[in-house]
């Protein structure tokens, strides 16, 4: 019995060793946990204000969008303002202006096609090639603007232009629009569809 | 005691079981926070690189607010650059001017308050009638907008306006402004406001 | 043996408490461990949909840089078709222009350096002072701007200009240029660089 009285004892010993063990490492793994979830409020509390930036910033990028639509269309404003006395003439075969200049030309197209609107009342301001907005490397006819001195005597013109069911240069069908932004610039696309069919493809667009 | 002897050795080989279950769970337990821990670094990362991110996006959006301030500022000085020759009218009694047109209601204008500026000086480049632009479904009187040749002529104007107590159109008290942007505007509806006493309330703004 | 088996009982006793004490406390680890994984998915969902939202906004940030470039070159181009026709004049002495007028400044300057352009051709616009761009508290000299009435004739101007070697007013070199924005800017504080040289340093710039 003594030696298994001693043999109990050792064991009980060496389990009670164990055991120690165990519970000392305990509380480290509390620890460590209770580290983690520090770390873990700290880390949420960082992605909650990350958030909250993130919807601010998506509201500012809102504010900045709608007012770069505004500056957009004050811009396309100012264009209209810059070119609300400018015909747009589209049409006029390529050469032929060369020789008499741009002005007489539209002086022509006018005697020709408007004999009710009084020479005296034409008053050019100044006259350009157009430039070639659409696609610059594209075989396009050249375009010509017209700037009037007001802007009354390009819209009578153009409502003369548009109450004639075509108007001729040189035995050549022109189109007289006006010269402003996008909006136009759609308009004067389809403008050039018409042209290719009434010109039975001719005019290169 | 053999017994006794058996039992406990039963006993402590129970205990001995459970022990290593607990001792075999521990590692398991660790590898479990090291793998957390580990994430937790990857987390807390990548939330610094996100922070990181927002500041430079804040700061980046600071320099696109101030660049959309100047693009404001620059169409101010495009559209007061455009407008610099025009004088604004108000108080011309609707009716009035579509008999003689508007610029012979500016000339009246003229020859009958400024009778030192000389008629040949008053150089018109165009007019129109004046887009509503405070609120275009009230009930306003239609503004009007002459468009002088030069700049000077219009500031000559303009100082003598200035230097008048009242400028009259057929018995009707009118005014004379600048034709610009937002802060001109902002004077512009002060002195509808003046207009509003001075006539007694009868021109509805 | 009694009192031994006593013993033991009472040390097995104790160490079965303990063992279920460690046994209890396991779980409670594990259910610890569960609801920090839980979180830590939670936070890593976060930080991703975070992440994500940032390169969304990257993105519509870089098209507002884009976009507003395209302004800044949209805004330049009004400029310079407001400008189109302007000369800018540098180095007219301070105090000559007063007395006669800016405008027959100019005319003389064409008479005496380009006798080849008719007087009648030059039709004057307006003419201004040049508003101060590059240091308003600089001492620099007055510089002078004058709108044409067409563009054409400014680029004969300027044409004629350039083949000029050097153009004078008074004894005095002076400068003529285009009017217009950023690009022109840098070629004219070019400008001035040349002439501090040519005049011995003589104009402070």
């Amino acid at each position: 019995m003594n030696s298994n009285a001693d043999s109990f004892r050792k064991e009980l010993e060496n389990i009670r060793r164990s055991q120690e063990k165990l519970e000392n490492s305990f509380p480290e793994i509390q620890t460590e946990l209770k580290a983690i979830k520090s770390r873990m409020n700290n880390a949420e509390k960082r992605i909650s204000d990350v958030e909250d930036r993130i919807m601010e910033i998506t509201q500012s990028g809102q504010q900045t969008q709608n007012l770069m639509k505004k500056h957009e269309s004050n811009m396309r404003d100012l264009w209209d303002n810059i070119k609300r006395a400018n015909i747009y003439i589209i049409g006029i075969p390529e050469g032929e202006e060369n020789e008499k200049g741009i002005e007489n030309t539209f002086e022509e197209i006018m005697a020709g096609n408007f004999p009710n609107i009084k020479e005296t009342d034409i008053k050019i301001q100044e006259s350009q090639w157009a430039p070639k907005k659409l696609n610059p490397n594209r075989h396009t006819p050249k375009h010509i603007i017209i700037k009037m001195a007001k802007a009354k005597i390009k819209e009578r013109i153009l409502k003369a232009a548009r109450e004639k069911q075509s108007i001729n240069y040189k035995g050549t069908l022109v189109s007289l629009s006006t010269d402003s932004s996008t909006e136009t610039l759609q308009a004067r696309m389809e403008w050039q569809d018409i042209f290719k069919v009434l010109k039975g493809k001719k005019v290169a667009t």
